[in-house]
């Protein structure tokens, strides 16, 4: 059994703009698979009495309790003062603290300002947790049953304290989760057939996540016995799957493109028009692009898809830009500047351009090897971001069949 | 005085996997100028309690919560039972629900599987929110002095359901926001510069946002004479920002670059390395770009640079790829291309590929006009998204600044 964990980010920021909290997500990553599964999380104001509210409420039904932020040295960093009044804990200046602050600001040239000070407080009977990366540690209280922490909101220190402090303590735990990555397909194929698995296995132990054009099966097994039950869940799921899945886990799809073309020594280049570079974009994510990508166009004006990648005038006279013909030929001009792969992506993003025969949504992918050449046509849903982003996806996955079937 | 509003996101997969919700961004935008501000938002479980204790928790000091997911046919949506149970109030079936669901299905050529009629499902004394873009509609329920809205996490039937009944419904009310967006800076910059300005308008009313060389000044009035307290911040913040001010509120860089374009009737293209398309991708993520953008090329091998941007060998022996006079020869290449600006990146985006003279994050961007050449050299702070991110924010941000100089 897993011990219920909670996380809360302090930030009015989080509830005023735009901004999100990611923090959270590390933590959920980093602590499953160590005996926790988080149950909650929130977004709180920079007040103590709102901090203090939420670590009140979380700690009566969560062994672990993740606070981050609010440990700066402004006015607003209120999270020392909000847990302490939380769990009846008194605040004290730590004199070591203080002196490691007084001397990283005259190590800059300065002295502390006084209210700077603040982070050299410490919670009752806290442990410490330090922070290599930034000003104000870490800190670690037990509450009855619960232990609340308080990490900085930085990321980078978020991370650094947590993976280095904290989770290291805790025991890794039998039981586990992998991701099967699918690419080119929608929820509804995927859930048709892999439900004949959910009575052997569990509908509890499967998240279906879907993107665009894309879908992760995340399956999970806890308790005994949850590593042998895991990989024969991976092995079904994963026949069920068949040519759909590209990788496990952390693997994307621009990197399952990759190690295609790397498989082959092939060279990748593109041609795109609707999605404006986002496919190159994608190619280039991951290091090493160098080595499978040459690069290729963007050929946003028909004029550029004549001058660069030779798409002949009548093709695009006759058909349009955003047709079969268009695209094939352009997936030629892209293996013509000196690759064996050559994608091409041209369509109707929206929210103008669309026509009867041509509505918004109307995207053509065709891929060349020399082998092979392959198109497809759709119609994707959504507005301008989502058609771009389909897209995208589909070209990525178009690829990866074509390099594979070689 | 604005009314505290609260959100819970209902879904384990937005505890369990790296799923985050949205729509809570959505909210807080649209309840802003409404008269409410969000205090705390949460995301929780799956799970009748688990809905009924955070709901329980927010009515009692909110005085709206609005509760988003778990509406759906299968057994996992539990959020209209939790809500009732948190608030003590029956459930039943509600007959012309239940005859729109089965004629919906019976469009489809189907029957409502018996599950699935649970979508007719109303809390007792709510009233129904119509959702003209799915299945299950919103409810709205009141509880003591606090009003609870059930809608569907599904952000296209969110968005739809609160923008269209719900806030119509709450006046619109003095106080408002504003936001100044800054490109090409640092956040320490924007802070000397406005930090006079605070003792004026009072600390609290601003937030620093910064992103990688962009900067949000979001500036807040509240209550009698707001609006007139806004445009002196708003005109006072301005002048602070001098030319690192690219617009306001919504508009993006990119909107901002294609808007200086218009302007001058001119036409971008680009040639890109490091970014391998990052850059026209965001050029072309607003409706509108092939008026000023025709597109470019993304050389990420040499021999593109060279083929299709013209860069002389010689530069690239003599001084290297990720160099000055190797981005000022591209961007004079996509000048070519039939444009009358033209903008390159080159740059060392990493983990590998650096060097002591040009370490990891050395990137360099230059643009061309028919009246001037500009470039500079950057060592950007981060990993490879970060580098890729920051540079792309820097090149658009020089377009900006060349295109408005003339």
């Amino acid at each position: 059994m897993t011990t219920p964990a909670a996380f809360v980010a302090v930030g009015s920021e989080l509830l005023r703009t735009q901004r999100t909290d990611t923090n959270s997500l590390l933590a959920a990553r980093l602590l499953r698979g160590r005996g926790f599964h988080l149950v909650e999380k929130r977004c709180v104001e920079d007040d103590e009495q709102a901090i203090a509210v939420a670590v009140r409420e979380l700690a009566a039904r969560a062994g672990l309790v993740l606070v981050s932020g609010g440990l700066g040295p402004t006015a607003d960093d209120v999270t020392r003062e909000g847990v302490a009044r939380a769990l009846g804990l008194g605040v004290h200046r730590y004199p070591p603290l203080e002196e490691a602050l007084t001397a990283r600001y005259r190590a800059l040239g300065r002295e502390v300002p006084p209210f700077a000070l603040k982070m050299a407080d410490v919670l009752e009977g806290a442990e410490i947790l330090p922070n290599p990366r930034g000003t104000a540690p870490g800190q670690l209280v037990r509450a009855g049953q619960c232990t609340v922490v308080l990490l900085p909101g930085v990321p980078v220190e978020f991370e650094t304290i947590l993976s280095r402090h904290l989770v290291p303590r805790w025991p890794v735990q039998e039981g586990a989760v992998c991701v099967l990555r699918l690419s080119g397909v929608y929820e509804s194929m995927v859930e048709a057939r892999v439900a004949p698995l959910y009575e052997r296995f569990g509908r509890q132990h499967v998240t279906i996540l879907a993107g665009r054009g894309l879908v992760d099966l995340v399956l999970e097994a806890e308790g005994e016995g949850a590593e042998q039950r895991l990989e024969e869940m991976r092995a079904a799921f994963a026949a069920a799957a068949g040519a759909d899945l590209y990788g496990y886990d952390d693997t994307t799809l621009a990197a399952a493109v990759a190690a295609q073309l790397r498989r082959r020594r092939w060279r990748l280049a593109v041609a795109e028009s609707c999605t404006g570079g986002l496919l190159g974009g994608r190619l280039t994510s991951e290091p090493g692009a160098s080595e499978v990508f040459v690069g290729g166009v963007v050929a946003y004006s028909n004029a550029l898809k004549e001058r660069l990648l030779q798409v002949p005038a009548a093709i695009l006279a006759e058909h349009g830009a955003v047709s079969g013909p268009a695209a094939e030929a352009m997936a030629l001009g892209a293996l013509r500047l000196g690759a064996e792969c050559g994608v091409a992506v041209t369509g109707v993003a929206g929210p103008g351009g669309g026509s009867e025969a041509k509505p918004v949504g109307t995207v053509h992918i065709a891929a060349v090897t020399p082998n092979c050449r392959r198109h497809r046509a759709f119609t994707f849903p959504g507005d301008r971001t989502a058609v771009r982003e389909w897209a995208t996806n589909l070209a990525l996955d178009l690829v990866r069949r074509v390099v594979e079937e070689g």
